[in-house]
């Protein structure tokens, strides 16, 4: 018997019947004699709705008491999934208790609307687990100091569920969601991508951060620094499949580097077309310009994603940074009115049309050779690099957007992405 | 400057447009130098919305545990339009927060579905109204001693609004809603209905259980314990109409029994076809005989209304009473296969089609005749009587149902409530 945790999407939650799907897999899962703790998401455009009857009362801009009550408005969504599963379970002939994440309480700082989660109170949990209950319990969200609803953000209750595991010290941490696992890449590009059965946390971690889109980045730092073992696995498999099957599925998140690990020297191809490049030409290369340049951009609160700075030569240098495509036009103007002029630079330029493509793995840390393959095998597709970036476990270039797919299953069969592992 | 508490139901509440307009009138008051609070509904339709998924899901019958559910689902209509209410209030320039039941925190009774308020902490309310806010509170919910959310059943929300104008002793309660007070008698029935200035807290607690649904009931009993100054008045006038105006508009329901109330014997003619008659004839006449009766019905959880035993005649007599018409069925079943055997009745009948019509005043109280008044003027009609209930201050009769339009407007014009009050 062991104490697990399921976190279900809003896509799960996405009707009563869908529901009650669910009420079923973790009835399963609570009849094998597993304590369940289930945390799931809004019903599906739920969260969307409720936004959007607030952005047409908002007034202009943006301000505390404005997300304050932008997190009261939109922590109902969990709220009522909650409700409706604990009945569902109910209906199953289990007993079942829901809480909003103040009844808990799981505690969070301030900051609305993308609050971060301090501590949770496992008391009244564990005492209705003890009772036989399954608990359920709002993913999303928390209780500030003062007694204020606060929610984590978009995808918080990936961020949730993990740190209910780990404030349980649950067994496992299971993310039912559309997908079956994480891929070697995107199986809509490349379509022999195969799914892992195991990924490092940090390997995850690039890969969640590059756009792999399965798991919120956030809650896989979580399970990292609380060592919660993390399985993403589909929650469209029939309910009644053999839980010893299902116990196994999908792709565990580990972070016990094995034999098997070690020899996969690339695990995973990802890539993200959401960004847009600029550059500042022929900057005067002095202490203090890399401040100059991105500190007016931090205070417009545009986040910046790769930053290079090549070697200068007479005196001047290029600098050259990626933000978010929907802060291009922002930064730009941002740039040509101010910091140019601020920083002497000669000119401004700046591309959306680029996409960033990486190779992520454990196994590179100690193999030499990797980040000149890949560019190896680019080159001989033709493909232009326009910038490059390298961590431990993965290499980022930014190539023009046009050439992602292409470069993207390149880079798949290159690493031999698409043979089973041995 | 006053403290003020505005309440608005759900069809003031139903969509953006409406709740700007809401704010509008709001911040008016507030402009106006008022301190204010405001008891908002949930959306139209959103409670209903929201329980009707959950009986999607519902196991047969009822239990704590389920109800417990309901209140937590249930309560999150509410949540959305306090957040939205605060979101249009702040687009208006002014200060505003809003807070959940459990926030402030009301605290109830752990009656899940038809809680009762024992309590509500002012500190948080008075700290946010001395800082220049408007303060939003949710209607129709509460905590109980145990951390649960609690709601106080349909229309709860006219009783959050009057309990948290008695605990912050506001100088009146002004009831927003979609009709423009308290009328002689429904003027969808008789056309020269005329609207009270202002009427007694008892004749409006008689008007209200009797089946003007203007207000609820336990709101009134609320109001009359705290002697909250309450006014009923509409939600369909413009809002920038003049402040004096809209302060005097409506209809007052006062403690106050000056004079002019003195005067008007009758104030109005309510109704309620919602009954269902049932009798018990040939009963033996002996002591224990009523709790024999209506012990089984109450055990069975059906209300009784209108009770009457006649005098008896050779031992024995006839016992009637009156039930909701959606429990007709049921209580005729449990008459005939159980009370009446236990008792030696001689037979029991029924009747669903009958209505209630009485006529509130308490000017009853010191006018002699007036009961004959109304017998006679239903006589006139050749409208027969079948049973007979009296109080201090008002005077039912219930009649065939078929006559209830006929009745209501004769006894309207008999006690000349389409005279304007002198």
């Amino acid at each position: 018997m062991a104490l697990i945790v399921h976190k279900y999407g809003g896509t799960s939650m996405g009707s009563t019947e869908r529901i009650r799907q669910v009420a079923k897999r973790v009835a399963k899962w609570a009849r094998a004699g597993h304590q369940m703790v289930v945390v799931p998401s809004a019903m599906s455009g739920e969260t969307n709705r409720l936004l959007g009857l607030a952005k047409e009362l908002s007034p202009e801009g943006s301000s505390a008491e404005l997300n304050r009550e932008l997190d009261l408005i939109a922590a109902t969504g969990e709220q009522v999934s909650v409700g409706l599963l604990a009945i569902a379970l109910q209906a199953e002939g289990m007993q079942a208790v829901s809480y909003a994440g103040w009844q808990v309480p799981i505690k969070t700082d301030s900051s609305f609307t993308k609050a971060r989660i301090e501590s949770i109170d496992d008391q009244r949990v564990r005492a209705d687990l003890a009772a036989g209950k399954v608990v359920i319990i709002t993913g999303f969200q928390g209780i500030d100091p003062n007694g204020h609803v606060t929610t984590l953000g978009r995808g918080g209750s990936d961020t949730s569920a993990v740190a209910v595991a780990a404030a349980m010290k649950a067994a496992e941490c299971l993310i039912y969601t559309d997908v079956d696992g994480v891929y070697t890449t995107d199986p809509r590009i490349v379509s022999d991508a195969r799914r892992l059965h195991t990924i490092s946390f940090e390997e995850m971690l690039e890969m969640a951060s590059l756009g792999s889109k399965v798991l919120q980045i956030r809650s896989v730092e979580f399970a990292g620094k609380y060592r919660v073992p993390l399985r993403v696995l589909s929650s469209f498999t029939p309910w009644d499949i053999d839980i010893e099957e299902e116990a196994k599925s999908g792709t565990l998140i580990t972070f016990e580097e094995d034999v098997k690990m070690e020899q996969a020297v690339v695990s995973g191809i990802a890539f993200n077309r959401d960004e847009a490049k600029v550059s500042l030409l022929g900057v005067p290369d002095k202490p203090g310009i890399a401040f100059q340049i991105l500190g007016p951009v931090a205070d417009a609160n545009i986040d910046v994603d790769v930053i290079i700075q090549n070697v200068s030569h007479d005196g001047r240098t290029d600098f050259s940074f990626t933000v978010h495509r929907n802060d291009y036009q922002r930064t730009m103007e941002l740039l040509k009115t101010r910091v140019a002029v601020d920083t002497g630079a000669a000119s401004v330029v700046g591309d959306k049309n680029i996409c960033k493509v990486s190779i992520v793995g454990i196994g590179m840390r100690s193999h030499v050779g990797v980040a000149s393959k890949m560019f190896r095998s680019l080159s001989e597709e033709g493909i232009n690099i326009q910038m490059i970036t390298t961590s431990e476990i993965k290499t980022s270039v930014v190539i023009d957007e046009k050439y992602m797919e292409l470069a993207v299953r390149a880079l798949h069969k290159a690493f031999e992405l698409d043979q089973p592992n041995s």
